[in-house]
């Protein structure tokens, strides 16, 4: 089947290793620095542990990689410094992705890494043990107990499988104003179980009083068939019925196939975390961003809506691209993604367009 | 200078991602098995942790990788069985190896060992966390006092870099008979402040009464220019100088060449331990194994020394090609190690030929 195809190529878990390294992305983990900063003050100055543990889940490899867990480890020590603390803790990090993720090229960075914080802060900071666990966040990935601050961003809205039964939403990908009833909540309960077991995991390896500070991409309305979360993959969609009505992709194949990703709404978010009970909730925040943030320019042109599109087809070719290829085959992917940014970038001309993020910090309950 | 460029090369740490993964090192895995198991046994007996923290260092990438770190937790789950103790530890498991080893491939199989280790042992057992550590073992790797059972196997005897002053060892590659007294000193105190570093921060990471299982190359002679040490690089020095005398390499090129390992005996090895003080010696067994074993074959044929010959050399090649490449370059790799096969064949006919391995087993004191 299709969709247990798409499911096992995802292999039960987010597809993190292609969102984190996408320019906007930079941009929400800077724009969300300071909820992480605050979190993991608190619990350096709670409980200043001999050894500091860090989970970055669904780190992803590339350029963002190791942006939050630097940014953490110099949080702490200016801390440190402020406190007059003389002895720095150690810091245990542990980069989270799945096992296909290149893991290597990290790896080879961590020398330079490294140097650079020492030249930084000083020698007197760390030692920083930086450690890879390949393995999906929707399973345990460390001993009971712990860790003391958890983060992820952007690999959350990603579900462990495409849910079940989504074969009556047709010729959308994702939600949509047409998508029936039963597809709208077997997306919604493969969130809700997702989710939940996140939650349960995560409190099971961090200690008491430990913090987490999720970013997932997210939608302010109630209505999860909601323009500003389904827009961008309605889009798609078109490009795709587009390539359908050329003879280039077969009906059956677009109908069977469907983006294992949820985008939920604070209310979604926190109704999980309440009901799942390990976590008390400090913050909850949404955010915007827009699709041109895709876009590494600083001033617009007269072209620049027609670069924005194709900026953004780029960006989101990053993300759907191993899923779209492994449907539908590598052969249309130029294609696609060229009707794609020809697509938003007439909309992005005609329309304010915005990615909403939702930024979540927790405590890990007694 | 030449000397620096190898060092760089072998990137301050041994060069254990290119021994481990040989088929005499599999056979030595399990040789020395009986050792690592006591060792593991009593750790486990002695805690009963929570979580049972391990480390492989020198993991390399390939057949070999997981050998250790199954069989202990096997070992351990057996124990546990026999003691009829309802909740199996966590097992949180560090690989260690050179930021350059190939983790991606550790990475990609754990999935499948894991599923094999489960339907191995029962559900019961576990969970198992695999942690990918970059770095060198001549550093900390850990934080302070969280490993209960860490183990090496055919990487100790690789240096963190090539002695100074072994210019003067002219067409030797290694110690040899008519290496001069300066550098048969330089090659020791460099294991010596090597050997010292290794046991300071694995004391470091080490848990009170945690152990340590090693298995390195050595020899039984108290000589460092014995035959049974240094006539496997002996011969390879015989190779390269046959090229010389060809006009294949510069002579200059040969002397300034020299191999960054030391093989020691049991009596340095155990004045090192005491030395250091962070550990006690519960076993020190030297072990042989015939060159030959290099080769899979269980019966011989007459032309097996001629096989044996070229299958040592194949092995030898993945230990120390990375090095030669380097200093020598690439195009003579081929000859070379032909006239290395040869050379080893002449002499596996003649006379027996035989690797020391010494296995020691300690323990971290109060």
């Amino acid at each position: 089947m299709e969709v247990s195809e798409v499911l096992h190529m995802n292999g039960g878990n987010g597809d993190s290793s292609y969102a984190r390294n996408s320019l906007i992305q930079r941009k929400v983990i800077f724009m969300t620095k300071a909820i992480a900063e605050e979190a993991v003050s608190d619990v350096y100055c709670s409980m200043f542990p001999k050894t500091l543990c860090i989970a970055d889940l669904g780190c992803s490899s590339g350029p963002n990689t190791l942006l939050v867990v630097t940014q953490t480890v110099k949080t702490v020590d200016k801390i440190r410094k402020k406190l007059c603390r003389q002895s720095s803790p150690e810091f245990q990090i542990y980069l989270n992705d799945l096992p296909g993720n290149d893991f290597n090229s990290i790896f080879q960075s961590l020398p330079r890494v490294q140097e650079e914080l020492k030249e930084e802060i000083g020698s007197e900071f760390g030692p920083c043990f930086f450690n890879g666990v390949p393995g999906s966040f929707y399973s345990r990935l460390c001993p009971t107990s712990t860790l003391h601050f958890v983060h992820s961003s952007y690999s959350l809205m990603w579900l462990s499988q495409v849910p079940k039964g989504v074969e009556m939403n047709k010729e959308n990908i994702y939600l949509a104003s047409t998508s029936p009833p039963s597809v709208i909540n077997a997306y919604y309960e493969q969130f809700q179980k997702d989710f939940s077991m996140f939650l349960k995991y995560r409190s099971e390896e961090l200690v008491s009083g430990g913090r987490m500070v999720l970013t997932i991409l997210g939608r302010k309305s109630e209505d999860p068939t909601s323009k500003e979360c389904c827009y961008i993959w309605d889009l798609l969609a078109m490009a795709l019925k587009q390539m359908v009505s050329e003879g280039l992709i077969e009906e059956e194949k677009l109908h069977s196939f469907c983006i294992p990703q949820y985008i939920p709404s604070p209310l979604e978010l926190k109704a999980e975390v309440e009901k799942e009970r390990s976590f008390s909730i400090n913050r909850l925040e949404a955010s915007e961003i827009n699709w041109a943030a895709c876009s590494n320019k600083l001033y617009s042109s007269d072209d620049s809506f027609k670069d924005d599109g194709y900026n953004v087809a780029k960006c989101m070719r990053s993300v759907a691209e191993p899923l779209l290829v492994h449907h539908f085959g590598e052969s249309i992917m130029d294609k696609l993604f060229h009707k794609y940014g020809e697509i938003l970038s007439d909309c992005m001309s005609k329309e304010e367009t915005k990615f909403v993020n939702l930024t979540i910090s927790m405590t890990k309950r007694e």
